[in-house]
């Protein structure tokens, strides 16, 4: 069963490690990679993505068009395009910042805490955070699974490359937590991912689709059922 | 927590309830409710709807359109709109097809067993067999969700009735359990739902999006667990 959850390829932009290792020591503050100053062009450039952002999220990254990102700056369709050279490249743009503000948001705060189950929660705590923010606006990595999961190319291929590399991140914060002893030896930790992506897909589905309340509610009761299940007992020698 | 699952109101057609009655004692068959004979007219749109809800599980229901429907029949475009007056009668009837197999697939087969642990159990192994299949198509009631979880209209409101029918339907299953003895009295039913919806969600996301093998094992899994943990013991006076 352990062979179906294989490491992204090292080579893609898209893993989810300690790139910036300093963030791993607890108490350091994130480190701001956006220089201070920008020339035009680029904050043109960023501010054209941070709108297409928005407009993904609502419509989905197929529903992003040149026509209406242009329409929404007040600029030309010509002066849009020599930004980004082409509708795919804007739209493999917008995912890399989903990609990196998911990192900044979720991931790398959680690395500050203690390995292990701490860690854990950390990370779920703020994915649940994330979603929720997300229920009026829409996640794309969620609806980028329906989007493009029939629909092969660069952009499918961006988004599993990154969804994979989330699994990872959460994948080795089980076994670590599993080492060191706070969730049992045994714990099937492929199976405890999959369990937690469940959790949230049900979270983004009952909330964004049924306008559900209490569902973030059901989100985290199931992630407590699912580390009560698993957790050690303090006593515990195995 | 309680007031969230409303239950639909009874004047729509997409209620999950024993509507042949006859279906509820074991050992009977499904009827067949398609009459023997049809006319011409009937059995063209009966191919037409066909057709039209490969292309909607392929594509979505958005996807869908008079134009390429037509081409797949053979048919001119006028030829189909004297079937259905508009694209949107014709999402609709999709819907509704999708809804009646649903149901003689999943639903009407499970009320065949004890009222129950047992009834729950054949529902949700039903479903998992139906979401299986569906692997390669694609689940019109998990992509619809995404497709319409922003955009107004009778399609979406008929979608999330039937999804939430479906819900209501495995809750009243739960309940039944719980009521029976087969669960435990304290079980929190709507958040059983949750769960098993989010294993749900979970499979079609990892086998079709992320084309992982072993997803319906883990959905097999996260199942047997929750069971596990809201079963009554056999001794149990509670």
């Amino acid at each position: 069963m352990f062979d179906i959850f294989r490491p992204v390829d090292n080579s893609t932009s898209v893993q989810f490690i300690s790139r910036r290792r300093i963030l791993t020591s607890p108490g350091e503050h994130i480190i701001n990679t956006t220089p201070k100053f920008l020339r035009k062009g680029e904050l043109t450039r960023a501010a054209i993505l941070d709108v297409a952002l928005d407009l993904a999220s609502r419509d989905g990254l197929e529903g992003l068009t040149i026509g209406l990102l242009a329409d929404k700056m007040n600029m030309s369709k010509s002066g849009v395009f020599a930004h980004f050279g082409s509708r795919e490249d804007l739209q493999l743009e917008v995912l890399k910042l989903y990609h990196r503000r998911f990192e900044e948001e979720v991931f790398f705060p959680s690395m500050k805490e203690t390995r292990g189950l701490a860690r854990l929660k950390a990370m779920y705590a703020r994915w649940i955070k994330r979603v929720s923010v997300e229920i009026a606006s829409g996640c794309i990595y969620i609806s980028g699974a329906v989007e493009y999961d029939d629909r092969p190319g660069p952009i499918r291929e961006e988004l599993v490359a990154m969804v994979r590399a989330w699994q990872s991140a959460l994948l080795r914060c089980v076994q670590q937590a599993i080492e060191c002893g706070d969730l049992k030896a045994g714990t099937d930790a492929q199976q405890m991912v999959y369990e937690m992506y469940g959790l949230i897909l049900g979270l983004h589905h009952d909330a964004r689709f049924l306008r559900m309340p209490g569902s973030v509610e059901r989100a985290r009761a199931g992630f407590e059922r699912l580390i009560m299940n698993y957790q050690s007992a303090p006593q515990e020698s195995a």
